[in-house]
């Protein structure tokens, strides 16, 4: 299936030179040390879950792909590089006739995806492989941070619909366009982002500002216009006032008096400011009083996954839900932290697998060229775990698979009857786009289905259950090889 | 001066539709009621400092202006905005036919500003008025939001060099690339975000990553690879696996092996992990002793304002800063909560003040077309405080000016040998722009000249005093007035 839709034509940019520059003079000086085409692999993964949550969702993809099929240095870049006087001219002349050449896996958006994992692997000649280091980085991590956070919002609305309108208080254009296209990865029902909706065909929603109600001498006035104007989608803005003694009684006025002569009823109100407990209670009994049992009531006021927990709890009456500012930025924690790290290199042919190791044993980095796998148990259809090895490596499905703890390996455990699929897809095939990204609902719905096998202990909010990713025998082997290689280096 | 750098080539996109989607179901029922030509004027404003902070630093605006001249609808928009099924032919036929016709006014970049000051305000027919929200408050809040975070992190820093690094962790690549220039302006010294130099003629500094040592088999190789490539910029990550017993020995005989037979000094080394005060204490005994006084340390490892005062307080040895996630996104308050609102519409060529009430006292609105004024002392040149007037407003100079509390009235003072000064510029006149950005250096030197008006009791990074934004006489009684009106209509 094809990504662009019907309106695609505004996703058109050549992001080559949005890079670090220290991508560049490490270029460069590859190719002044004649390594330049060393093959090179690299993984990006991540650390921790936001939020201290239990799992992530992918997404990124799609954007990951066009900025590498349109890697190209203009005759503007090379020009501007030139001015640096740091590079030089066999290096400006590759880029001149640069040709991407690596090869890419990804993890398909949309999927749970938990720390240590690869979630992009990329091979290629080093000067290539680490120049993409940037774009790679910024667009996984920006759009899993905001589907990972729309998707703890959702879990919090119990998957009411949740709208997306966070645009003027994102961090750029992109955080809103891309954002919103995260959001709806991560569940959101619908975003404000009319951009998004004509790139990415996803539902869009809006209604009125409190200006619109401003702009009229009374509120009664404001509201007859807008159902005037909008008799099969009025949802009214009730707040600008007072809720209950004025919002509402002028919403019931209008629907008796511009949508019951028409046969039309309303579709929601909406409630921006104050408690909304108790106003959401008070509102509801309002309506139904005055025959208005199936007009919704929608609210937004800085909402996150906490408050619409606790006002869910609180018996507030929603039924669905506008979340701005704090999913756009995710503002609880706003960084996904992935880093890229070079895993392993080849040298006559042989892969010679490479680690980072830090006294912060979280950051020292798992060695060579993997796949990851997903365990899933035939009986309940649910995900037991998630498993590293060494690419290459086969299992024998006839026999159990024995699982163990990276750091704590007596605590292990026999798997029988159970189903692994493999995790990654390959994207580009020596620089060659090999993968064609589904269409973001497409992606929403796999992504909600994926969920479903995941244990209701891993989706918890707070203090979740830590899903198991472990290594294979072989990976590990292969790990504690180089650890203690280095640490003989550097004895004290 | 004009904006447009030499190397000014992707800054060319349209972004009309990166709008609200409910900012065109309120311009086509603006249309659809007959008051689409009402003359309305919004005024664009902040309510608190983020961090808990002294002052913001006012950023965007040549971004602002490239959308605004650029707003249009394809036939591409339209057609899409046909298929919603939502708004009449004549609405559409309007946007076909879009032309820009309001008034702008914009607070100059790098400005100091204050909660409830009008940062933008904008004077037009109300379907255009309104329809420009959404992106003026994305451009406005992210920039102001990153530009004020840069400040704060350089004013903790004492000004010693700052550099901008976040892109990979930026919330989307305008997050990166405007980001990048937001940090500029706020004060960093230079960014590794290229492409923000191509755009914007910044400074642009990398070196290496980690990834560029373990390529080669030893640190020692690496560092002499890189020191061969870049004799003038030999800048050494030494922290990949032992900073003081491997990383500092190995980049003095590199040094020593290297540079010196050229003639070369090297300009630094880097760390970016461990204890930051007690490696580079360390770090620059071995560097004194070996002769090379002269090349700084330089350490980066999510830095923040804070951190960065707490080291240099401990005495570590610093002389630049690289700072990435926690700037790039503002991690500790990742939102600027600018708002849009209504402040007036013109009936019959008359200015009808239009408030915004709330039950939260700080969200109460300041009523009218108003102009800003910053008063200064003319024996110190400080800021003494700002003034929000009515526009037209006069002042008599050779009189004291009387400024006081607007919430507690007797809060008042007499101020003597002043000179005011008018904070915002108009940056379009009747839809066409009238005003042109300075560079982004220009801009980050007039914000530092600025910041020196302030007295360092508004700087400082904790506790900072509140700075005095006072209304006039005047204004203050229309608010009042405006008050009173709309609460005896809600009385219990």
């Amino acid at each position: 299936m094809n990504t662009t839709t019907k309106f695609d034509i505004k996703n058109d940019r050549n992001l080559t030179m949005l890079v670090d520059f220290y991508e560049l003079t490490m270029a460069n000086g590859y190719l002044n040390n004649g390594v330049e085409d060393t093959i090179a692999y690299f993984d990006m993964f991540f650390r921790r879950i936001p939020d201290s949550g239990g799992y992530c969702i992918m997404a990124g993809v799609e954007q990951l792909i066009d900025y590498l099929k349109k890697l190209e240095f203009t005759s503007e870049d090379i020009k501007y590089l030139r001015s640096k006087n740091l590079f030089n001219e066999k290096f400006l002349n590759y880029l001149e006739n640069f040709k991407f050449e690596c090869d890419v896996w990804a993890i398909p958006e949309g999927t749970p995806v938990f720390p240590s994992e690869p979630l992009i692997t990329v091979r290629g000649p080093i000067m290539q492989a680490q120049f993409i280091e940037t774009m790679i980085l910024l667009t996984i991590n920006h759009q899993t941070l905001i589907a990972t956070k729309a998707a703890r919002i959702c879990e919090a609305a119990g998957y009411r619909p949740v709208m997306e309108f966070g645009s003027r208080r994102a961090q750029g254009y992109d955080g809103a366009l891309y954002g919103a296209r995260a959001a709806i990865i991560g569940g959101c029902s619908s975003t404000a982002c009319t951009m998004a909706d004509e790139l990415f065909d996803v539902p869009v929603t809006g209604t009125m500002a409190h200006s619109w109600i401003q702009l009229f001498d009374t509120e009664y006035e404001a509201f007859k216009a807008w159902a005037s104007t909008y008799p099969d989608n009025t949802v009214l803005l009730v707040d600008t006032y007072n809720v209950l003694k004025s919002g509402i009684p002028n919403a019931i006025k209008v629907f008796d008096e511009v949508l019951k002569p028409l046969g039309k009823r309303p579709k929601a109100i909406r409630i921006d400011s104050g408690d909304i407990t108790y106003l959401t209670i008070e509102a509801r009994k309002l309506l139904d009083a005055a025959g208005y049992e199936d007009c919704k009531i929608t609210i937004s006021n800085s909402l996150d996954e906490f408050i619409i927990k606790a006002v869910l709890e609180n018996g507030a009456q929603i039924d669905s839900f506008g979340v701005g500012e704090r999913l756009i930025t995710a503002k609880s924690e706003p960084v996904f932290g992935g880093v890229y790290k070079l895993v392993a290199i080849e040298k006559h042919g042989e892969i010679i697998p490479k680690i980072k190791i830090s006294e912060n044993v979280e950051k020292i980095t798992n060695p060579g060229f993997k796949s990851l796998y997903r365990v899933y148990d035939n009986a309940t259809k649910k995900a037991i775990a998630d498993l590293i090895a060494i690419n290459g490596e086969t299992f024998d499905y006839t026999r159990p698979l024995e699982l163990f703890h990276p750091n704590y390996t007596w605590k292990k455990k026999k798997v029988k009857n159970y189903t692994i699929k493999e995790l990654m897809v390959k994207i580009f095939d020596k620089g060659q786009q090999c993968y064609e990204s589904p269409s973001v609902m497409d992606i929403k719905n796999y992504s909600l289905e994926a969920r479903e096998t995941l244990w209701a202990e891993i989706r918890r909010l707070q203090n979740p259950h830590q899903y198991y990713v472990d290594l294979s025998k072989d990976l590990w082997n292969l790990k504690e090889f180089l650890l203690h290689e280095y640490s003989s280096m550097y004895e004290e």
